[in-house]
């Protein structure tokens, strides 16, 4: 049975909708949680329901918030939820943490508490994209914004377990994005890349392009994580500009009101199809633990996503899947 | 009266598409047209259309296909039409050129033959994003893939004029992409990019993140040729991915086959409001002459549209535009 520490203080919805992620999670995995934060504020929303699996509280008196600046933050506030969290794992306490706080403070707190797995350069964070074909993993997104080649080659072996361990994928295929096929396409992160993912043992199949990521040709894409959270950051704006687009157009008479009417079960799969929510959670990979960042917007349905991914990893060992790879 | 040179065999529906879009534009505005390609069969297209504008044709013997190496091929091809357009711009015979062909040998035929404007020291392939708050124009899409801040200064400085100039947005406002608000936000290209174009003459509003390209807070969007081309090859694949998840989802069964029916009109407005053809040709700045490239799978009206925009560019003197700044 994994346990996993929730950080009920994190994200714009906390802590009642962590809290409710947390309740439905506990009831239909097989995990025990340790809600962490204010005490009173968790005790109230718990008490909203009544049906619940193993929780427990773990009171922590301070919140990071978003706005704050990661390393002084993690510094200064030690009662920090993220970082109450993140010593639970420390303390052998808790299995995994789980976070919708701030990103770079969970990392920080992550970095500082737990340290990084020998022979792992930089910890990346991977975010899962939905696509018709099947999730997508992308690293990394946004940890770290000025690379260098072992950092990428890092990325694709570290992906590479992730995809085969916690995504249940078998020889998962991992590229490199690119601007084109050709491995001496690119910027110079690019071209002095590719010969180490090609060495690499994992399932490299070389350069990915940006229109590629949606079509199920790869299973990992590696890139900087200037370049990952500028791509993650723009596909989550086309969507909801789409939606909008689509939304506007469908309100202007009544002959559009009726055929979006007509409409809506055919939305509505295709909104869970690219729906990030059913996939939860961006594991932080290259921390010696688990830990897991959850969407700022996380509403119940992806605090719970982020729980399971969080036991999936903890069931696969993914910290020692990952630690293996480096002392190959 | 603009005198366009139009590369008639270059494109994935050359010379057909090409010589279409050519009668359209030379109908519609006052302007001279060359065609260059092979004579015989751009005059076979020319015979299909009775009323035509000023059109003349240049012949030129070889074609430079998509796969080649642009700097080798146009080195080589010295009758390829790329080269022989450019060559009449350079001979002072023609005021513009417009390709659908080979990016590269564009760019390469333009350098060797017209060279770059003095004091750019990179030039630059800007695109247009068509957003429901007007047209945005990203530059470099994709001739600059390593690149200094002293280059992004001079984009967002030729960008700057482009949309004032050409596009006829007052004070443009330019943005420079990255992951976040703030100055010290970004790669180390970006950190160091921020005070320079801060202290350039232009209408410099800060960094602008990819959530935002759409969201009409900028009028010209700075980055680097990797990750703009990466960025604009992303979004056309989502786009396209959603409208294609639409159509399926639409004919799945009677009732949605109905409501799609009702709601053609909405999504055909949708579909002009995000229609890259009617922007049709991207401006390579910094060249010293007028140069367009125009999407590889340009139809006819993508093709008029390059033509219009170069018309444009003539008339508002786009090449004596940047080189002031550079001056000043």
């Amino acid at each position: 049975m994994s346990r996993i520490a929730v950080d009920a203080m994190g994200g714009d919805f906390a802590p009642g909708e962590i809290v409710k992620g947390a309740v439905q999670a506990s009831l239909e995995f097989p995990i025990e949680l340790i809600l962490v934060g204010d005490r009173q504020a968790i005790q109230r929303e718990l008490d909203r329901y009544g049906k619940k699996g193993r929780l427990s509280v773990s009171h922590a008196a301070e919140v990071i918030g978003n706005d704050e600046s990661p390393v002084s933050a993690v510094k200064q506030k030690k009662n920090a939820s993220i970082n109450v969290a993140v010593s639970l794992v420390k303390d052998k306490e808790a299995d995994a943490v789980v976070s919708a706080g701030n990103t770079g403070a969970l990392m920080t707190a992550g970095l500082f508490g737990l340290g990084r797995i020998p022979g792992v350069e930089r910890p990346a964070i991977a975010t899962i994209f939905p696509t018709p074909a099947g999730p997508v993993l992308l690293l990394d997104m946004g940890a770290n914004v000025d690379c260098k080649p072992k950092h990428l080659l890092q990325f694709g072996e570290m992906g590479a377990q992730y995809a085969e361990h916690v995504m249940h994928i078998k020889n998962p295929r991992v590229g490199l994005l690119n601007i084109g096929e050709e491995k001496e396409k690119g910027n110079q992160l690019a071209v002095e890349s590719w010969p180490l993912l090609k060495s690499a043992r994992i399932n490299f199949v070389g350069n990915v392009e940006s229109k590629e990521i949606l079509s199920g040709k790869v299973d990992v894409v590696v890139a900087d994580g200037f370049v990952g959270n500028l791509i993650l950051k723009f596909g989550e704006s086309i969507s909801a500009f789409i939606v909008t687009l689509l939304k506007e157009e469908l309100m202007k008479n009544l002959l559009s009101k009726f055929a979006a009417l007509l409409l809506l079960p055919a939305l509505n799969r295709i909104k869970k199809k690219v729906d990030y929510d059913e996939f939860g959670g961006a594991p932080m990979l290259g921390i010696n633990g688990i830990v897991y960042k959850a969407h700022g917007r996380a509403k119940a349905k992806a605090v719970k996503n982020a729980i399971r991914v969080a036991h999936e990893a903890v069931k696969a060992d993914l910290v020692g899947c990952i630690s293996r790879i480096e002392k190959k």
